[in-house]
């Protein structure tokens, strides 16, 4: 398959604007409609797409408005890719992953992708070119795991990673989906610091319990909202030093406990998504230390003004969910790691 | 005066937890009500007040309600002030900050502060006991600078800043405003790197770019909206390097345009209260840079997702607006910079 020139006015870009066509200029999330040509340019790659996995609120969203009607929901989600060259919901906003096998690699890719490799993207379905050629028709509409065939296009600066041969897919597909939180630990934890993970029990808190670890913390405590929870972390031995039963919502009673499990941190994880842990974490951390924030439900405001108020020096950082050699780290965790693997499999068994 | 047992049932606490009455155990900020009492404990300090300064979001909403009464307003503050034993709008909940003279230091206190000292206080008003005594008889509810005599008291972890005699009242308030921004970037800028700063015509930008350049930035790029703004900044004769006119909420504009002015940058300050910037930040960060988002209009998750999708592996800096020396430093600045004086002085006289 020759080069083709790029089909919009902008020149090559690694993120893709030569693929934007409307409207013309803006990156290729912001836009509503992309080209999903077959056609590569030099760093592109394209996928065969085997799989999508929708975003829970696109899917919630498209059951809801055609009351679960399975022919209108695959009709709805066929009309939006062939409309903007993407799946990308309109009223949620929000896309998904997909995984497939690499079909063509551009010569100057940067993505060290090979024609045969199974990957999975791990950057959002919104930005994504896609084709869908078999009208979804093996898809039951009844769940966001849509099996499929098309293509599917790869900027320079797209991100994908290598389903790896010894491990479940569904396992590896987990493990990818957090695997920014526990590569920005290890960057963060120096050894023998003390490192607090807010909810240690659950997939990014458990990887980002073992990447602390790993990078020489000498204590880590882990906070987990129930007794349930708490018993999870138990059975996976040795992941924590120390397990701390609180309401991580609770910025007194929180620094009260870690403080008496080895506190305070040096550098602490916010891995749960419930809202107003800002105080919490900011108060359970040194002065001098880091909080790195990767909850979505993480307020900018209550984060700087706390810590402004509490004249905490602590450094805080919005966790980036990529950080070069994120997905091989994870999966590095996951395989050398029994207490995170035993997590893993029973969470997602349940 | 004898230092009194704490009044509330919480040990002494360096957040002053031991002031707060009601509901027990929660930080001072969050509190509904603080006792104000005189006496202070060991580590406190109390301030004769003669001048609070109301957040505006705080006034705009009193002048609102009350139909720009004065009388009016000025009951509804005294009510809040000893209802709460603080001044914190129940509506808004944002304070304000205050500035008085030193009337008593505890042994212990760690703030450095001597009887006699002018000083202004860098914690809200949200989390500091007050006690009004004047019935802000000399208040006439027109703006929300409050002529005022009472007390309030500073915690072991409170932040004052001494106000310098060199300098006048309004431009040293102005300065500790924002000087987080400054005391942030300069931590932050190596020598030889190249610093953006968006929004550098206005207070916290300003400083941050005297900030980068005192750290030994080897070029210094400052973003404003429009015309008007370029050329105030161009008038503060060496602030700058680059002056970049274009759209911060652009991200592949204006990454473009500081592109053509020497960028990608090694660190990029965000400093205009516009929101949707966090894109442009990002895009116009080298890979392996930092962003410091100082503006309140940021959101978390546009910077988490942004940063994600483009596959940037920058390190995005929550701006704590609390960094040990941060008066200090901005002052300094203020005096020694010319550039960022005039600046100043003309915004103060707008």
């Amino acid at each position: 398959m020759t080069t083709p020139l790029p089909t919009s006015a902008q020149p090559l870009s690694p993120l893709g604007l030569h693929r934007v066509l409307d409207p013309p200029g803006v990156l290729p999330q912001a836009a509503w409609r992309l080209d999903p040509s077959a056609a590569i340019a030099r760093d592109e790659v394209r996928i065969r797409v085997d799989r999508l996995n929708l975003d829970a609120a696109s899917y919630r969203q498209l059951r809801e408005t055609y009351a679960g009607d399975p022919d209108k929901i695959r009709a709805a989600v066929l009309e939006i890719i062939a409309t903007r060259g993407k799946m990308q919901n309109p009223v949620t906003g929000s896309g998904g992953m997909l995984t497939g096998t690499v079909q063509e690699a551009g010569p100057d890719s940067p993505l060290r992708l090979a024609p045969g490799q199974r990957i999975a993207t791990l950057v959002s379905l919104t930005l994504t070119p896609l084709v869908i050629t078999d009208s979804l028709a093996r898809w039951d509409g009844l769940s966001e795991q849509i099996p499929c065939e098309g293509h599917a296009i790869l900027f320079a600066r797209s991100i994908a990673a290598v389903l790896p041969d010894d491990l479940p897919a569904p396992l590896s597909l987990a493990v990818m989906d957090v695997c920014g939180a526990p590569a920005l630990t290890q960057r963060v934890v120096e050894p023998g610091s003390v490192a607090l993970i807010i909810g240690a029990a659950g997939k990014s808190g458990s990887l980002s319990a073992a990447a602390a670890r790993q990078a020489g913390a000498s204590r880590v405590i882990g906070v987990v909202p129930t007794d349930t929870e708490a018993a999870l972390l138990r059975d996976a031995k040795g992941l924590v030093d120390e397990i701390v039963i609180a309401d991580a919502r609770d910025p007194v009673g929180l620094a009260a406990k870690v403080q008496a499990a080895g506190g305070p941190a040096d550098v602490t994880v916010v891995c749960v998504d419930a809202a107003g842990c800002e105080g919490g974490a900011i108060l359970s951390t040194a002065q001098g230390g880091t909080v790195i924030f990767f909850s979505m439900a993480t307020s900018f405001s209550a984060a700087a003004l706390g810590a402004e108020g509490m004249a905490a020096d602590v450094t805080m950082l919005i966790g980036n969910g990529y950080v070069p050699g994120h997905a091989d780290l994870a999966l590095g965790l996951i395989r050398t790691n029994p207490a995170v693997r035993n997590l893993f499999d029973r969470r997602l068994a349940a």
